[in-house]
This record gives C-alpha cells, sequence and structure tokens, in this order.
C-alpha cells in the first residue's frame, strides 16, 4: 500500500526493530518473561523511569491500558478521562468489561482534562450509590495531537492524590510527546505525579509490544496475574523485550519519534499555504487535524486513505510517522491542490 | 539458553516465518486486518477448512480460547472440559472472568473427554438455577500428549449438537495433530462436527499467532467487536497474516509438526531403555510425560529445563519442537543415565 | 422517624399492601414463581400492557434495570441514557459490572433525553473499535422530576428502532407518571414503542418489588437464567406477587401516586410563596427541586431530613408520598419560614 | 397448596416475622439501612457474633454468598467447594459472573469438604497461569443435610489460613446446624475459625432476608458498595431488620429450627418402616434423601411435590421446616405406603 496518512499504525517495523527480533531469535529460552531479554528491557526501562518501577510487557495498547487500569480499581470504582480519550472512545468497552469501572467522559476543546473540568466529578466519595472516582487517565500526547506540560501533569496529579486516586497516563505515542517537549520520559511522567503509564511501542516503530509501568510497588502486587488472566502474556515474550532493547538503544524511539513530528509539522506548513484547509487542533506531535472541502475527500482517501474524525465539519485525521517522507508531503498536497476547484 | 524440553513455545521462529515478518514490512498497510496479507491468509484457512469458515487472528492461544468461546456463550453458560485442559488450568481464569461462565472441568485418564464421562453433566437444561449445558470443549492435542481419533470427536459432536451445544476445540497443537494423525486438518475438525476452532501457530515455529475458526458463520457474528473488546485485535495486523502465509507454503506446519513428533518418538524411545524411567501417557504427538527419580529432577533441570507436571510421581513433562535435534536428545538421555545412581 | 421528603422509599408499606402480604401467608407454596399469586399478578400485567407481556418479578430497581438491560445487550454494546439518569448516577456501576457494557451520560437541561441529544452519539455502528449503541434507556417520570409526553417517547422510540436499538424506560416512579399524564400504562409505555420497562412499585407503596416487562418475547428468552444469575430470583415469590395482587386491586397504584403527585402540587404552591426559595424545575410529579439559602439547610435537615442534589446552588430535593400530609407540608413550609432570617 | 417436603422456602413466614415487619411500618425511616431497627438488628448479631462483626443485610442467599465472596477476592483468584455446594450447582453461576473467580466443585461423599480432598488443588500460589486459591466454601448444614463438627471446620480452618486463604461459609440453614449442634451461632463458626458467613433466614421462617457477617473488619472495607453494585442493598432495610429482630427474639430461630429438625426425624423414622424406601443419607438436620421405586415418584409428587436430587437412583431431596407438622408426615408415610405394590 502507499503510504499514507492514515495511522502511525499503518506504518511497517523499523528495520533496526526487525534486526533486534532475528538476533533474539537463538535457540531456546523460558517462556513468559524469564529471559535474559526481558531482564534487560526491563533495566533498561528502569533507568529511565526508577530503579522500583514495575514493568510488564503486554502485546497492545488497549491491553496495556486494561491492565494497567485493572490493577488500580475495583469494579465500582469510576475512571474520569476525556471523552475523546482512547479508553473511552476506541477500545470497543474493554475497560468497562474488563473491570466493571464506570467510565467518565469529560468534554475538552483540546483532548486535555483540566483539574476545573475534572471537579464537578468529584464527589460521592463514601456514597454507596455512587461508583468511587478512583483513577484519573490522560494521554499523551492526546487523541487530538496536543501536549500536556508537565506543570498541567503535576496540577492533574495533586487533585488526584488529595482524592485518594490515581493519575494514569495513556502513553501510546509517549515518545513524540517526549521528542516535542525535549524531556526525559520521567520528567513528565513519574516526576510529575503519574502512577500508572502504558507507554507504547507499536506506535513509533516496533513490531508489537507496549509496556505497563508502575511507579509505586504495591500497585502492582497482583499486576502478573491480571495481565495473565485479561489475556496480555505472551509466551515468546523475548521477542517483545528484544524490541525495546533496540528501542531504547542510540535513542531509536527519539530519532522516529522526531522525525514523525517534524514530518506533521512540515505537513502543517504545506497545509497552511492552501486557504480551503483550516487546521483544528494545535500541532503538536505528529497528528494534524483539518475541516476539508467535503467533495475532495473521497478521491483523496482514494489515493491516501485516511480517518474521518467527525463527520460534522467535516474535520479529518493525518497522522506522521516514523517513515513518512517529505516527498510524501508534497504529493500529498499537490493532489489536494490538484482535487480543489 | 540451551535448547531443552521444557515447552514448544521455549523455540524460537522458524526462519522461514521470520523471513514472511521481514517481507511484509513494506510501506504501509491499513491496520486491523484490512490488507492484502490478511486476505490472502483468510483464503488460506478457507482452502483448508471451507468457503464459509470465518477466520480472526488473534495474539496468543488463551485469546484464541477466549474469543471462540466468549462468541458462542451467555454468562450464563457452562463450558464442560477435560479438568488437564489448558482452559481450565493454564490461563489464570480468563474464561471465566471474560464470559462469566461455569467450567466444569472432568477428571479423564488421558486427557479426554467422552460421552460417558460427559453426560452425567448434562441436565438442568432449562433450570434457571442451573448454569446451562452450551459448550463441550476439547484440546487436540491433549495437555498430556494424547489424541482424538475423528469418529470419537465426531461422538462428542453428536453428542453436543444433540443437546443444542457447540463443540470447541483447542488446537494450539492441532499441526502436530494433523501431522500425527497423518490427516488434513479438515477432516478431524470440521467434517467431525468441530464448531469453533482455535487454530494455534505460536507452539509450531510461529513468532505470535493463532486464528479462531467458526465453521457456522452466524456464530460469528459479532465476533469482531469480541476480539476488540479482548484486547486481542493487532493493529499491525499483516504481520500476523504474513506469518501464517509462510506456515502454509510448502506445508511449513507439517514440516515442523513431523519433526516434534518424530523427535517425541526418539526421545520416547531412549527413554524407554533406560528402567527408572516410567512413561505414563501415550506418545502420540510431541510431548512425553514420565516418572521420574526425585533426585536427578534438580541437577537435570540445572541444564534442561522443564516442568514438573505432578509432584505427587513426580511426573515430568518433556515437549519437543520444530527444533529440537536428535543430538539434544542423546545428549539429554546421557545426562539423565549419569545422573541416575 | 418524622416523616419527611427525603425520599418516597423512606416511606413505609401501605397497609392494604402489607395485608395483601399477610393473606398470602397460608401453607406452602411453589417457590420461584411457580404459584397461582405470581400466575395471577403476571395476568394482571398482561391485562395491562398486552397478553404477550413477558414479566419477571425482582426484589429492587437497580435489580429491574441490570435484569432488563443484561437481556438486551451483550458486553461490547453501549447505553444512552441522561447524565440524571438512575443507572448512571446512584447504582454504583452495577449496569457496567453486570453487562460490560458503556454507558454514556448525556448532559440535558431537564433530565429528558431528545432526538438531537442523542444523535451525536449514534455513530460508529459496525465499527469494531466502537462501543455499538445499542439501547437507549429514559426515566419516566424523570430523576429531577419531569416527565415525557407520549409523543416525545414516541420519537425516541423511532429514533431507537431506526438504528436497529432498544428503548428502555425506568420506571422506578411509573405511577406517578400515569397519574400525573392521566394515562394508561400502556399508553405511554408500549404503545410509544417502548422495548423494555422496568415498573417500580417499592416508592409508591409496596414493600419491595419490581417487574421487568418485556413487549417484545424475543427479547425475554434467557430472562429467567439472567435473573437469577443475577441475584434478583426470590425464592418466596408469593410475597411480591401478592403486593401487586393488592397494587393493581381497586387501583391502589394510581391513589397512591395521585396523593404523592397532589401533595408536591401544594408543596409547591406553598414554597412559591416564600421568596428565598426559588424551585428549579417543572413539578410535574412527586419531587420538587429548589435552590435554597445555605443557612437553613442543616437545620432544616435536622428536623426533616432530604438530599443536597447539588453542592453548586445548592439544590436540594424534596420527594412527597402515598403518605405525605397537608399538615407536614404546611410545618414544613412554616420551619423554612421561621429559619429565614 | 398442601403444605409439602419440597423445601423449605416452600414454607411461608412464621407469624411472628410478619408481625415485626408490621410493627415496623411505622412512619418514616431512612432508606438503605440507615435507621433504628437496622442498628438494633446489627447489634443483635454482634452479640452473636462479637462486638467487631461486620454486618450487612441482603435480600437472598445467593446475594449473600456473592456478596461475601466478592469482598474477599480478586478475580484471579479460585474458591473451593463441594460439588453439591449451593453456589456451584444452584446460583445460574452468579459467583463465576460476579467474582470473575474459578469455582472448583470436589467431589464429597457426604457434602463435606475435608483437608485431604482439599489439598491436592492446594497448588500453584504464586504461579501465573494459574488460578490463585483463595477461598474454602462449605455449606452448614450441606446440600445434602449432612454436619460439620466444630472439629473439623477447624481443621478446614487451619488448612486455609496456612495458605493465607479465607473460609467462608454457606449457613443458608445455619439455624439448623446450630439447633441440631446445640451450640451457639459463633461455637461453629467464627471461633472455630470462619472469616465470612451466610447467614440464613429465609428457609428458617423469615419473609426474605440474609446477613452477610465478616469477622475481621478489614475484609470488609468494601461490602458496602459490593452490596450496592451486586443490586443486594435494599431501600427500605428496616423491613428486613425488623424481622431479624424478631428471629432473634424468644430464640425464635431455635424454636423453628429445633422443630424443623425434628419433624425431619420423625419422618425419617417413618420412613426406615418402609422397606422400599432407602434413606441415603446421614439426617442430621432437616434434609431426608432416599432411593425410592420410581414408579411412587409421579403420584406422590403429584400430592405432595418435591424434587429428584439425581435421577440416577432415582434419589430424592425432602425436606421439613418450621410450619411441618406430625400429622404432615403420617399422612405422607401413609400415602407412600398405598402407592407401594
Amino acid at each position: 500500500m502507499r503510504k499514507g496518512f492514515a495511522s502511525d499504525n499503518n506504518a511497517g517495523v523499523h528495520p533496526a526493530i526487525l534486526q533486534a527480533v532475528a538476533e533474539a531469535n537463538t535457540g531456546h529460552a523460558a517462556g513468559y518473561g524469564d529471559d535474559p531479554w526481558t531482564a534487560e528491557a526491563t533495566g533498561l526501562f528502569r533507568t529511565h523511569f526508577g530503579e522500583d518501577t514495575e514493568v510488564f510487557f503486554v502485546f497492545n495498547g488497549t491491553g496495556a491500558n486494561v491492565v494497567g487500569l485493572s490493577s488500580v480499581v475495583s469494579s465500582y470504582h469510576s475512571v474520569i478521562c476525556a471523552d475523546t480519550a482512547h479508553i473511552h472512545t476506541d477500545e470497543c468497552g474493554a475497560p468497562e468489561k474488563f473491570t466493571g469501572c464506570k467510565l467518565l467522559g469529560v468534554p475538552t476543546p483540546d483532548g486535555k482534562l483540566t483539574p476545573e473540568r475534572i471537579r464537578p466529578l468529584l464527589h460521592g466519595f463514601g456514597f454507596e450509590h455512587h461508583a468511587q472516582p478512583r483513577v484519573i487517565s490522560i494521554s499523551q500526547v492526546t487523541e487530538v495531537g496536543t501536549l500536556y506540560r508537565p506543570e498541567e501533569i503535576s496540577a492533574l496529579a495533586r487533585l488526584a492524590h488529595d482524592h485518594g486516586m490515581i493519575l494514569h497516563m495513556d502513553g501510546a505515542r509517549i515518545s513524540n510527546a517526549a521528542a516535542a517537549l525535549d524531556l526525559p520520559f520521567r520528567t513528565f511522567t513519574r516526576d510529575c505525579g503519574i502512577d500508572v503509564l502504558s507507554f507504547g511501542g507499536t506506535k513509533n516503530g516496533m513490531l508489537s509490544g507496549e509496556a505497563v509501568l508502575f511507579f509505586h510497588p504495591a500497585l502492582a502486587e497482583n499486576t502478573k496475574y491480571i495481565r495473565k488472566q485479561s489475556m496480555q502474556l505472551f509466551s515468546k515474550m523475548r521477542f517483545i523485550s528484544a524490541q525495546f532493547l533496540a528501542f531504547f538503544r542510540e535513542e531509536l524511539w527519539k530519532k522516529n519519534a522526531l522525525h514523525a513530528n517534524l514530518m506533521a509539522r512540515i505537513l502543517e506548513n504545506e497545509l497552511r499555504t492552501i486557504p480551503a484547509i483550516r487546521i483544528t487542533r494545535k500541532v503538536e506531535a505528529n497528528g494534524i487535524f483539518a475541516i476539508v472541502p467535503r467533495e475532495i475527500i473521497e478521491p483523496l482517501r482514494e489515493k491516501y486513505f485516511f480517518y474521518i474524525w467527525d463527520e460534522q465539519g467535516p474535520e479529518v485525521r493525518w497522522m506522521t510517522s516514523f517513515d513518512t517522507t517529505e516527498e510524501e508531503i508534497h504529493d500529498f498536497a499537490r493532489l489536494i491542490r490538484q482535487l480543489l476547484p
């Protein structure tokens, strides 16, 4: 398929990642994570996030979110998130099904929760009729391509912790965030008060693999059972772990993410020269949202598939990835211009 | 790690499988299965199992079983299986958690259900106090290395269908079964009345990937939602599908399975020459169960890790795989002899 | 306890209901509903709602809602309701826990859903990432004391059915609605397109008992198992059924509801003479919502306990019931006047 | 209906219980248990079981078991019980559905678990593939009418606690047990190491009501949410609590239970004079199990309905209750004699 802008998970695998998988394919290894690759990859995460970080590898992003949330909730809890959050709109109800919890989606203009937007939901503590607020979940990068600043995350953490709650981050695109913020992972996660983190690999050039990180060991006491019971325990674990080794080696994650972010910026600049296209969200990482003339959508999608974000508008989403080229961007912009009247 | 006999999932990936993954890593592809590799792999399954077979790829065996079972049960149903079944003993309760159903584990001498062993559980139909019997689930190869003959499966299918029930097969090692029986997959599954099949790839040389097959389209009407909600939908699906292409190409599955089975037979023959070792189960595929002198277990496990199946005995399990060599078997047998007094 | 305005479920049991319980206490009766009282009560519901109505008695309102919803959903579905709905705010997540579904709470000014408010949520049909919209659930009377008119319900039914969805009514206070609308139950439920109805008894003078009604037998095919599995099957069923016999006899339900509604109207009139009290919602049944000076709340609650509906405001809720007297209302109003500066 | 021997829940309500309900029907009371009746009833339970006992009233026996178990398990746990246990055979899978746990039903000759029968299941602790053994659940009286002696319960408690497990008792017929053992409730429950107790009222002359008792406050920290979320929180709680007041007043529970037990003994004696009837289980409380000539079952059931326990045999179950009379027993025995050839 022609490379396009549908999603960063439509991209393939970075060659260095695939190489690492191949190199791990040597003889036998104990299953389910009791192997040297997993030990080493766990160590790398601990280097980044602190030595007492608990690390669990899983297959995919929904799995990471569900395993992370399940570890810190009971079924009578509620989880507060933006109404655009992946856990709320794109996981077919997996969090509710697996945790039994209520998810409360908060409308936001920019995909970002704030203490002000959350506070009205922080009531009913101790009242048995009311699902007990337990988790605030944010996405970094958000689903609309925006970023939380460290101080914004810290404010949410204070709010959560003041109420005995947990702050979870869905970091499916955490590399793009780190690259855009130019900050170490830890600085805008653990150091800001994040308790549980879904650390994404797949959308940034890995074949398949995410990590669930816990910054307080007590939160993860039962996660090994939860991971298994939620069907997210890989028998041949070394092949996820080896990917993460390559991911961190020579900061591949950063190169990939910087590139994707840069490509988004270039695409944005191109699009801003086209008056018929109105960019609707701040472009802070690798996603661009725009309202486009309805009549060009179908011919454009024939060549470059992408998703319509909101039929009203219509607003579309274009994602760049580690393997997007400038040439593709120019081709794409050229095609848009051709299609416009 | 030294290759050993712990599990066929301790083996790595067959080079042809890895090659297929690498070859699929070309440009972008639509996510979640809407790609040509998945279309082609689905077609191959249909060639083997019939054109109206519904095919869903998932990450792992527990996922395959849960997605398959969830598609055909409601929470007030029960699932009857051998008490050695993987769904009953090795999935940390994932089937109960995800389906809400009761699992009824039936004791067997050889891992195999029979109509006689099942019939006492087939009561209470229509009685609202009783979890309604809905599925009979068998494993082929069983967890103790034995095989069902086609006529045995047909008898179970008749029993199930006479009671309005579904017959499910956990085929995590279905290739070993097909190779051992020297029968096409379809002959001992669909043609015998199996309704839902977990088709395993990972234990037979794949990197990661299983398929859930339904032989009546109506059973699979909602499976796509169930797969997503059970966290088993892979975004970069082509990389599972491409593995299955290689798996079926030039009957790689069969070569791998025949080899593993042969190695088990050779190991069995070696072991039968050692009087202190008592083989406890018929060796029909790639698993060998044996009672061994307790004092040799730890020194033996230091060199070749393996699982103790039953502390009583003690009975141990040794599995061969596609990459086991005759030399390893002879080394292993030699080591046993050395360790014996 | 002094009678007050906290909730209609703080009232006791109407004497005729208790009398019916006592009269049913004669000898033995088959358990779980296979008794003459249940047959007769079921018949009465069928007289009101149509002969093919499926009727299931349960203990309480949350049970009725969960049994009704569970009968018509799978876990990958979503349920759309007002964000004030009892199922969303007052059942501690029981619907999510038991059905696995996502609940989507829609903000409304008056507790009432409209097609316009629902339509933005009706997307993603067939898209496996999205919890599939399956149920629209409305409350009649709403949790803020307002009423749907029949034509409003019909419009919601058309919307639901056009999308292959189910329209559920939480009728915990359905008697108050019928009395206020001066319509037969059927006219504003089944005849408007309601598919599943939680029919309340407890809040209108019964000891304990609700009914779940299905207007299409196919929807209720498995409800008997669901009721049992959701712990809502009463062994001594006759004692719920007998209550419903008295409830319908000589239209006790109507007398009780008319009285409660009238008392609310009288209280409203009293309150409207007090300038410091601002009634915030249309008083259409037996609930009154008002913003009151904060300083009188605690002294008032000491004498007459009631709930604060919204700390902002503060807005309070006062409910009348079948046993409220005019004298109590005048006393209450007098006390308010005394407490005001 | 003619009084019979089908079940102790086919009996009605003891007049003193109904009287207590009527007396509680005075004015308003705060809902959901915040009323003086509930405070007093809770106090009575604490008098019997210890001042730090946590007490939760629920509607029915299945609810009591599920609320109790849910309070002490996570979904990756398993619950070990006799394969005749009510939670395993008569709750339509409610425990699995609500807790997500695996239930392991152990075959027994007499409905009673022993350490020997349980021990083979106590393995896999810490092994993530294995549902973690967490609860041993026993029924007192058992479902086949037998009794545990205190020392038998203590032995099970030691086994459970040695493995970090919980000992749960389903005491649906606990009054019959206390009466038969001639022991205070506490002596054969808490004092033997029971941690969680479902205390039954309905089968011993109450209208509806059970209590879930916890003997370690920490186990019950979240039970109030669990009770609500499992649809077992009664709004008009005083009407359950008032029943328990009457239940304990002048030891009504004991009179009822002694009577039922005595009637069973008399029936047993009668039956032992009929050679065609073979009593199959020790008669220790109020249940009698017998193999009877198949041809008399239907004519006998026409006059006195009862359940067939096991079609093989056929073995039938006859239960006596607080309102069984000697005359009915003699009539019943006479009828059996008439029907025999």
